[in-house]
């Protein structure tokens, strides 16, 4: 399936070498090998129409999709994007293909209703087109997928779901923060910050590692409850924002005692801070305050 | 930076077009074009020499893999690869780029030891080579990494950490289960079943869903602790077996109470269960027994 096809390469090769001269076809040669090395991908299967991916687009730009969320977007018919969605993944699109930006922002009024955003995937489905819907980091993991899930299951339109790089784990790597590990950490616990009250802080309290997104605001308020439940003010903490945006990242270490004056000190609010993962346990102590560049 | 090049395809193209004919220049430009529909990514970042990138082949072929990663692969000057990594990812190295296999399998006489494959990325860095280490998921999620991470750092040789999609996270999507989701699930725990005497039941019992991973031998006694710290035995229990791989994968779907009879009745012992993602929580209700394909 992956395999390259050099015979066809080479024909048409000596085809236009013998006709063009040596340096038009040496151009277009290294052209095609240097597509061969470096920027050629197998084909990707076929979108089927009408049929809705719902597909997560990792937590940055291009280079964290995967090959198959990327043929995915190269060949819709129609994008359904998220603005938190890099923008330079919505470029990569065919010329003809449409675009529907549908931002959700947790009661903002340009927000799109989630029923709306229903309606949209299951009406351009039944009009026979490939729908991709795109959703940063992975779409099953806070992503709010599973309204479109239903929707799209009563409307009997076929969908496809393409999991990506959730950002609760590859944040914590650009700052080289090991979340589970033999020795380490044998147990992780994801959280939505967005309520404090929703958290079971026993439960919390307990895990070796805990991650929390949407959290930059509450953490005070978290960090305060999971003290009360018996976690020790000297767990590490660290907070990673932008981990794939190098003008943007930032890395703040702090414990959970000393978490607001850590912020103060910083010049960092909570609206500054957002977004990022946070990270507490015993293994953000190894974040590093630099983060790793993606080259 | 991801902005393709018409004008130099243009340019090649007129050329060979005037010289080699209309039916051999089409056949060239509708290669070129299905390329840059379909086939062609963006340039990759050269890899460093000297430098050692921990890389996350995702769950299973080249599909998981992110576009970082793929670029990893393809420029590698030495790939060292667990043998969990499937065969197609290594194939799309460079005829010239070695490959050192270092399996690693608990208690195996083949099994290369840690200290080994640590050395080996230190002198192979040190011999000024860009070496790609290849590790099934995502490398810090119960990756093994951190050994490897810390012998880089003693020997002051530079590494790249680049995440990956998690089978954590992606085996319950091709299930079609939505491990975090408001209103389904605020919080999600993920594990080792390794071994069964390592885990926090009472954290485990209390969160919305258990993600266990390595755990098809040790899931009877695991669930049997589940129920006595709390857990209702009613509570749905999904394992998903080889997600991305058609012909080997499967979901079993039972409640922790009857897990046993369940596994019984199949046929299924836990030899044959593995490798699996064991997801434990009312969205393993969700589970679907016939799984998403790729395409």
């Amino acid at each position: 399936m992956f395999s390259t096809s050099p015979s066809t390469t080479n024909l048409l090769l000596a085809g236009a070498g013998a006709a063009v001269g040596f340096a038009a076809a040496a151009l277009l040669l290294d052209r095609l090998r240097s597509r061969e090395r470096c920027g050629s991908v197998p084909p990707f299967p076929s979108l089927k129409k009408g049929t809705v991916y719902l597909v997560g687009a990792g937590p940055a730009g291009p280079e964290l999709m995967t090959l198959w969320a990327y043929g995915c977007v190269r060949q819709a018919d129609v994008l359904v994007v998220d603005d938190l969605v890099d923008s330079r993944i919505g470029e990569l699109r065919r010329p003809e293909c449409e675009v529907m930006g549908v931002p959700k922002r947790g009661g903002k009024a340009d927000s799109t209703p989630q029923a709306e955003i229903d309606q949209i995937l299951v009406r351009e489905a039944k009009k026979g087109k490939s729908v991709v819907r795109l959703k940063g980091g992975d779409p099953l993991v806070f992503g709010r997928v599973w309204s479109e899930v239903k929707s799209l299951r009563e409307a009997k339109v076929p969908f496809v779901l393409v999991p990506g790089v959730s950002s609760a784990l590859s944040a914590p790597a650009a700052a080289t923060i090991p979340l589970t590990e033999k020795e380490l950490s044998a147990s992780m616990l994801l959280l939505s910050g967005h309520s404090a009250d929703a958290i079971d802080y026993e439960c919390a309290a307990r895990a070796d590692t805990v991650v929390l997104l949407m959290a930059a605001k509450s953490f005070p308020s978290i960090a305060a409850r999971l003290e009360a439940a018996g976690a020790s003010p000297d767990t590490p903490v660290a907070a990673i924002k932008s981990a794939y945006l190098p003008e943007e990242q930032r890395v703040l270490r702090s414990t959970l005692g000393s978490w607001t004056a850590t912020v103060e000190a910083a010049g960092l609010g909570g609206r500054l801070l957002s977004p990022c993962v946070i990270v507490v346990g015993k293994v953000a102590a190894f974040a590093e305050d630099t983060m790793q560049k993606q080259t």
